[in-house]
């Protein structure tokens, strides 16, 4: 199987690991305008090192290309290793493959998962878009839903994950939990994007 | 003096004190356009608790203003201590009159500074712009530069303070160079205003 040939495998993960943590900023639903996508580069749970920016279409199918694109011609490529999404869907409905997007950076990825995703619902809503069968790939391409436990007192995490294995993924999950009951870098991505992000309400 | 009583004074500076560190972003020289004013609210040298954004004019007036606009109105305003700023010119020759601004937002301003800046010259280029006299007070009011050693193998940083005893602006300056020769609140802003502003070159 090539799928193996893939999987990352961690021999210790070092504290100070570089993780690109991304998230989506504000956009306006079913607008069709461009949404901000924040990367952070963060070393492990503790220091920011780097950000990365792009856009992508609300509701589009250009979520894993564009953020393939500036991952591999970032400087900080080299020394990646781990991508880690708040979410599969970017911009709406704007859903990110995780097996492709490993393949094509070469990176480990681990998307961070509501436990129990309403896929009910989820396939209702893409039915209406262009392209849903894509949409709905990428959503089973994720795979199985793993729950990780990175508190005590903090509700267990979902993750989905490609390119890495389900210890590895865990460990780096409950590693960089610094500053509360989610990862340092997803964290910091998810204020920057929202903090910087613009209305844009057309193309 | 009413001026002694502005000065906060920091019975022991605590390891979480807030801070806003604050950069701008990239620009077109003497375009007039708009640019990125990014203020990261950190703890001490630690971690990141927020990000806001402002736009102030290339070259304009506005930076005092825009940025006690920002402060004030964030939701972070009540828990931060001290402003940090990369410099007192924003956008060019866009000056900050760090002592206005620790009036208005009644927080101790620290700026960031060369050790030796080349008065000759911003004078200079200052006398070209309309309004010269009042940029000129603004580098005159943030008084003289202090030089602090921040760590045994660095170059001493300059800051110019408002509000603020001299000690505890050197203790905080010292106490938040947790990963580079420069305080942490001022690196990440740094890094983040330069990746997500976005060139505009008209207004």
């Amino acid at each position: 199987m090539t799928k193996k040939a893939e999987v990352a495998k961690f021999r210790g993960i070092k504290a100070e690991i570089r993780i690109l943590g991304l998230d989506d900023g504000k956009f306006v639903p079913r607008s069709r305008s461009m949404v901000d996508i924040i990367g952070v580069v963060f070393r492990g749970g503790h220091w920011l090192e780097g950000v990365l920016r792009t856009e992508v279409q609300v509701d589009g199918l250009d979520a894993t290309e564009k953020i393939t694109d500036m991952v591999v011609k970032s400087s900080h490529y080299d020394q990646l290793r781990v991508l880690m999404l708040n979410g599969i869907t970017f911009g709406g409905f704007n859903v990110v493959n995780i097996k492709e997007l490993n393949k094509a950076t070469r990176l480990s990825v681990i998307a961070l998962t509501k436990e129990k995703p309403d896929l009910t619902n989820i396939k209702a809503a893409l039915t209406k878009l262009p392209n849903w069968e894509l949409r709905w790939r990428a959503i089973e391409d994720a795979g199985p839903i793993l729950s990780v436990i990175t508190k005590a007192d903090a509700e267990p995490i979902g993750v989905q994950i490609a390119g890495i294995l389900e210890d590895d993924a865990k460990k780096i999950v409950k590693m960089t939990c610094t500053h509360g009951s989610i990862p340092e870098p997803v964290r910091v991505a998810h204020i920057i994007a929202q903090a910087v992000s613009r209305s844009k309400t057309s193309l």
